[in-house]
């Protein structure tokens, strides 16, 4: 079983009132030094079989179809390494195993 | 500038409407294959300064506190290489890739 992940973001030019609420109310909060914050979505898709270039083809073609709006909304592909024990700790091995696949689309 | 991205997705025992609505209209639209479909969501922040340690401890305090509701969710905090154009010879720490941080809180 195999993770890809697909994040949706909103393209640099559009704004984005969500993240800029969580950006006011940071110092609200005591938080500083946060320049910008931008909200998007991320899907975690288990897929039947092999993560081969086929079925990442086919994930990005859901993420430009479905998941994301390609008017207003950039996209990556990647594949994750799936995580044994969520929760167990820090440093989670996560990075190492993470490829990044497709750039967003424009 | 750096980028920190923060996760937030539900935890793997709650419920996820959004993510199990997804998985049911793939098929219909044509995508086999996929057997299971988590939402979540992507901060990406701008930070001030260096991410050094110590920012990072705040971003975590940010997620723990603000960002996720870590009764339902986990968090996972990451630096992030800023893609795109960025000059040469920007301090980008985790240039290499995402540099994983903090696991998810249980």
């Amino acid at each position: 079983m195999a993770r890809v992940v697909v994040d949706v973001m909103l393209k640099p030019e559009i704004l984005d009132p969500q993240g800029q609420a969580v950006q006011r109310a940071l110092p609200r909060l005591g938080f500083e030094g946060v320049t910008d914050v931008r909200q998007g979505k991320r899907f975690e898709l288990e897929l039947q079989g092999p993560v081969d270039g086929a079925a990442l083809d086919r994930v990005r073609e859901m993420a430009r179809t479905f998941l994301a709006n390609t008017v207003i909304e950039d996209f990556t592909v990647r594949v994750e390494a799936v995580e044994a024990a969520e929760g167990a700790g820090d440093d989670a091995p996560g990075a190492a195993g993470d490829a990044a696949v497709a750039g967003g689309v424009s």
